[in-house]
């Protein structure tokens, strides 16, 4: 396993995203504080250009890379957001990208992956098995960027919790997702850092409980994955995640993909912003777990926004996604 | 009529407004380009903490308006945006507001100007009815503050293109939309003082033409109002911001409702944001005008992205909105 991140790389990190990222919005909503009973600051990561979080990872690895494994270029699993970041960042330092995809993946995302310049290849039918594909098939010669145990990429995604505390220093709970675990340590690296008192609580979908069980466990445990949420979609956690995430956070709240549903159709009437179901995820436990959260002041991170049109009417029309 | 802002009111109003407002992302979008054919960046004023740009003038006039004034309170009429805005800036400085709206306004933007802590009338049927009775029926004692001809609220949204201009110097076209029309007159300030071969181009709905109208004719002209996109939705046209785009706008465009429609969905579909109908408008004038726009640099100031539910739901079904 990688050494862990520490918050000196993601000080690091944030002057090595810089030029590339700007920060992104924190609001407070009365609309989302009234249905908590907290008060409710929302992290635009759906802002990004690439419309989700992963891309501060992205672009911190792409930049620590040497010159010559930059030569090579990179080959990444993705289920789309991790993708995304890997090719904006391979277009930004001009480096080869290929992105395994399943098959049936997000086709918002992989279009956008394409039109960043990467290359996508599908194979099976999640993620996980095209990290098995990658993992086994080897790289023909690409450097290989794992999604989960890369110390950039959770140094780099940390920067949204740095900045959320910047913002906010008062704020008391902080809720993410967790899918492969890198955005939810970097949360807690950043968090905990500046300010042991804070609660981080990771959130997964009951539909993918991989990282909620293993942490409960104590150890690496692989869960059914039958949850529409994509960016929450892994059947087995990465060590180094899991690492930090059993030292460093509070608590781990699942969701049900309606209470899902439901936070992803509160956040367009609320914040008028289109929220892919990952992105929803913090919302919805914190609607949850609201008889802990009353008056406290709580930072959700709404990691992305990438969600489909076809997606977006099956959400408004009350079927099933 | 009160005396043009100038570039040095645009260049004060962005240290004003610093430490309350961001500037917004400027992105490029691929599928927006291959649909325009020119290299399409989108302003995203939509991603502002009121959902559009008139915060920017908002908060500029409030920081400028003197202690007696702020005491009596701010009168003023909107279709929402700008009493957002004004509700935002009045609950930043501590000022009493009431905004004076149509029946039937858009319930998104009643809702958050009332969360913002503002006091909301409904008179008339349209944004003139408003205008009508603030200016008629006086103030209660209030300042009654102008949406269009305010000097303070041209510099202060002007700033948005000065952002445009300072991220991406090589723009040669910039698209902004008109209701009110101080948005466009603050896009010709700003992008002509720094660089007058920047093309700036107006945007009107043909169900509102009255801005258009009375800058081809060059004296004020009312024209009806049908079209479903509020914030393009004046009867009568504004003394100031007509003066400055006689002077400096370049061309004016008018679109159908159903032309704003398409962009709304292309924009959902290809930048993943919830823009609202005047903020599509210019990305509808792009793909009317594209013939000559063919390999040009391009913005979009996307204004707003305070859509409700139900009209994102009649978006998406095809339905009239």
């Amino acid at each position: 396993m990688s050494a862990a991140p520490t918050f000196a790389d993601v000080l690091q990190a944030r002057d090595t995203i810089a030029p590339y990222l700007r920060p992104t919005a924190l609001y407070p909503y009365g609309g989302l504080s009234a249905a908590v009973g907290g008060e409710v600051w929302i992290k635009h990561e759906n802002h990004q250009p690439t419309g989700a979080f992963k891309v501060r990872g992205g672009i911190n690895f792409m930049a620590h890379l040497p010159e010559e494994e930059r030569r090579r270029g990179v080959l990444t699993a993705s289920t789309g957001n991790h993708g995304l970041s890997v090719a904006f960042a391979a277009q930004r330092f001009g480096v080869r990208a290929l992105v395994v995809m399943p098959n049936g993946a997000n086709p918002v995302k992989v279009e956008a992956i394409r039109e960043l310049g990467a290359e996508v290849r599908f194979v099976g039918r999640d993620f996980d098995d095209c990290r098995a594909y990658v993992e086994a098939a080897g790289s023909d010669g690409m450097y290989y960027l794992s999604s989960g145990d890369e110390p950039l990429l959770i140094a780099g995604v940390a920067t949204h919790t740095l900045e959320i505390v910047e913002a906010l220093p008062e704020v008391e709970v902080i809720l993410v997702p967790v899918g492969g675990g890198s955005g939810a340590a970097g949360a807690c690296l950043a968090a905990k850092s500046i300010k042991p008192r804070i609660q981080v609580i990771g959130v997964q979908a009951e539909a993918a409980p991989a990282a909620y069980q293993s942490w409960k466990q104590g150890r690496r445990v692989e869960a059914p994955m039958e949850t529409f949420a994509e960016g929450l979609a892994t059947r087995a956690p990465f060590e180094l995640p899991q690492a930090i995430l059993r030292r460093e956070l509070d608590d781990f709240v699942l969701v049900s993909d309606a209470e899902i549903r439901g936070a992803m159709r509160l956040l367009l009437e609320k914040t008028r912003n289109l929220v892919e179901a990952a992105g929803a995820a913090t919302l919805a436990a914190a609607i949850r777990i609201r008889d802990r959260l009353q008056g406290k002041r709580l930072a959700l991170i709404v990691s992305g926004g990438n969600l489909t049109v076809a997606g977006l009417q099956e959400l408004l029309n009350g079927t099933r996604q």
